[in-house]
């Protein structure tokens, strides 16, 4: 029912550059500007759907793709919307993975601006709350005190403490659970040998008994090594995410592993599913509406791991706080969500875009926005500082390898390492 | 986002009876009268959501259950609502499948509901629509010229001459043509020895060349038969419809056929999808949302066979105007539809409850309702002569094969028979 109203006017497009702390992982280190682009889509009786998506030139420029398909279509048709902008990308753009960053976006955007039509908050409009907060876990990761000194740059600090072994990674838990509640802890390993990253994983054990708890070393380890630290901490982990590359890595992991293994790598579009199913290669898919089509695409494939037998968890990138509204919408109206989900939030939230006071992790849970759409403002001030920011930068692309290179010039990326 | 005028005051479901033509089946004979159940939805504020189900006496007092279940719920609480439900209904009715019929009925419910409050038709809250008009295919049945006199009762002639052999069926065709546009034809088979309908098969690909073609025996026939008639319509037909009974006996059949294979009756609940894919037992699944949860449950599992290679095409019953809508409403949100979609609509059509004027059978496609919901208008005179026709007919449930004895003693239910 197309009306003029309705009809998208303009969707703009804002990349933004934010402070991220020195976060290790398989590849390297966090830059000390993480990118988004912030989206309004705007329609013509004005109303304003918010999107966020990954930042970075290339996702950008397939961003302002979408921003001329998607003139004059109509926000309630986002099935329509997504396939115009998947054609627009295709010739371009093979892999359907990547087409679905763009396209995930701009849905987000079109729900937002549906809700503020409609007066209905987001998740009323992928079958309503299932539940009225959604749980997080604390996103742990091995981090340097600061950002060193750099070409000139002084060195930028931050607050949350060095922690570069069991010890560390033990206080900087203790600290996200004062400062947020949580109850459940995810380590980003891949960073030290797998017996250092075993010790860290017992430390935490130990410190917090009962706690969930994962392991996540990003295709760092061999199917080998995969298999020893699966048997190390049977047990004590709830699932071991990602350990090794690939379906088929993960299936020979999967064949003798204890542990669930889960994965945010390995099944990443609609046609990974059944040679996943086929190969019985993961119990624990870890969604994330920003690349699997949207929330009403994230939605059905809830769906798909329910028929199948396969878990739900969900996925974060650094991210601000028009993703986490997104998340949490769509995680509370998932009956199987069986998991916390990940947020990188704690570690970028002084610099987000939106209003601060709807979006709060306490004990470790946000509670579902309620105001029409997303239910989060935009503070346009934060919006035009991080806009100026990210074009004083420079930075137009992630690469925590190459930064790493610049303070450890010996650095050398390897998958597996170990 | 509860507020007073978005909760369920009442649910009334109000069973009735409708003309039916003696169509020939598998399991025996249509009966004089068809059962289904409606269902108004009234909110606080008095807003009515439309919903139909099957009837049958057993239907009805599990929809009476769910009437109690879901006063005082939202109505934008659907995955919510269908949960209550579901737990209510448990302890007498361990089959899911059994239970979706309840549920799904409900949500259709409440998202006309939605779509009145929030001015939008039904399909924009399924992610808008990719298609204005839905293709049906004309539904093809062995049939008695009338039903006999019987009990005193005086026989009861229809619109449409007899059909028990290839030539009848190729007239009835022709008139499913000329009345409603049908350019796709579906056989119910099952009746007949196998010869003889892959006769009529053979008679319709002569009389409409090029037309798609299905057969659908209700798992009347063996798996030794049913490869030999698989083999027979190779390249005639466009699948082969239930031919034999179970997921492990459609498989066998699959491993021999050369023709896709499609189901409604082997693979009805979500439990049934990972062993149907993991035997490869269905190419093409004939959903239905009257079993499937409802609407956003059948946009799911549209994603389910999207994700896992299964063509998809819809599954009717006898049905009225309530279903016919929420059929083209969510068969026009899904990108993967693809085959026309059965329908009964022109065997009952004419005991609708619904103000005519908005659903019609034209170029055998039905326009996708505009207006807010499903964009129906219940014709309250017509829903009072119905039900009124049940209380007096006595008929409380579907009994093909009985009322086919009373009218030929010796007849025999046999599955397989051939």
């Amino acid at each position: 029912m197309t009306t003029p109203a309705t009809r998208i006017r303009e969707l703009v497009v804002t990349p933004i550059a934010f402070s991220d702390p020195p976060l290790l992982n398989s590849g390297g280190v966090h830059e000390p500007l993480a990118l988004r682009v912030i989206l309004r889509l705007v329609l013509e009786d004005g109303t304003v759907g918010l999107g966020e998506s990954p930042g970075g030139v290339t996702r950008l420029e397939r961003l302002m793709v979408a921003a001329k398909t998607v003139v004059g279509m109509d926000v309630f048709d986002t099935t329509a919307v997504a396939a115009a902008i998947d054609a627009a990308l295709l010739p371009g753009v093979p892999s359907s993975h990547e087409r679905g960053w763009t396209t995930s976006a701009v849905e987000v955007a079109c729900l937002d601006a549906q809700g503020k039509l409609l007066g209905r908050p987001v998740s009323d409009l992928l079958g309503g709350r299932v539940r009225d907060s959604v749980p997080f876990a604390a996103y742990l990761f091995y981090k340097w005190a600061e950002h060193p000194a750099l070409d000139g740059r002084p060195a930028i600090g931050d607050d949350w403490p060095e922690a570069l072994d069991p010890a560390g990674i033990v206080e900087q838990a203790r600290l996200m659970q004062q400062r947020y509640g949580f109850t459940s802890f995810k380590l980003k390993g891949g960073v030290f040998p797998p017996d250092e990253e075993i010790a860290a994983i017992r430390a935490l054990a130990e410190a917090f008994p009962g706690r969930p708890l994962r392991l996540d070393p990003n295709t760092a380890w061999t199917v080998e090594t995969s298999t020893y630290v699966a048997r190390q901490l049977d047990g004590v982990l709830e699932y071991l995410e990602d350990p090794t590359a690939t379906i088929e890595g993960m299936a020979s992991v999967a064949r003798d592993s204890p542990l669930p293994l889960a994965t945010n790598m390995c099944v990443i579009a609609w046609e990974h599913l059944g040679p996943a199913v086929e190969q019985n290669a993961i119990q624990v898919l870890l969604t994330d509406h920003h690349y699997w089509g949207g929330l009403r695409r994230t939605r059905e494939l809830a769906a798909v791991c329910e028929a199948f037998g396969i878990a739900l968890s969900m996925h974060s990138n650094s991210h601000l706080g028009i993703s986490l509204a997104a998340m949490t919408h769509v995680a509370a109206a998932i009956p199987n969500l069986d998991h916390s989900c990940d947020t990188h939030y704690p570690w970028n939230s002084a610099d987000d875009v939106i209003v601060p006071g709807v979006l709060e992790l306490a004990d470790g849970e946000v509670k579902v926005p309620t105001g029409p759409g997303l239910g989060v403002e935009l503070d346009t001030d934060a919006l035009d500082r991080l806009h100026r920011r990210y074009l004083d930068s420079g930075v137009r692309r992630r690469d925590d390898t190459g930064y790493m290179r610049r303070i450890q010039p010996d650095y050398e990326l390897r998958l597996p390492r170990w």
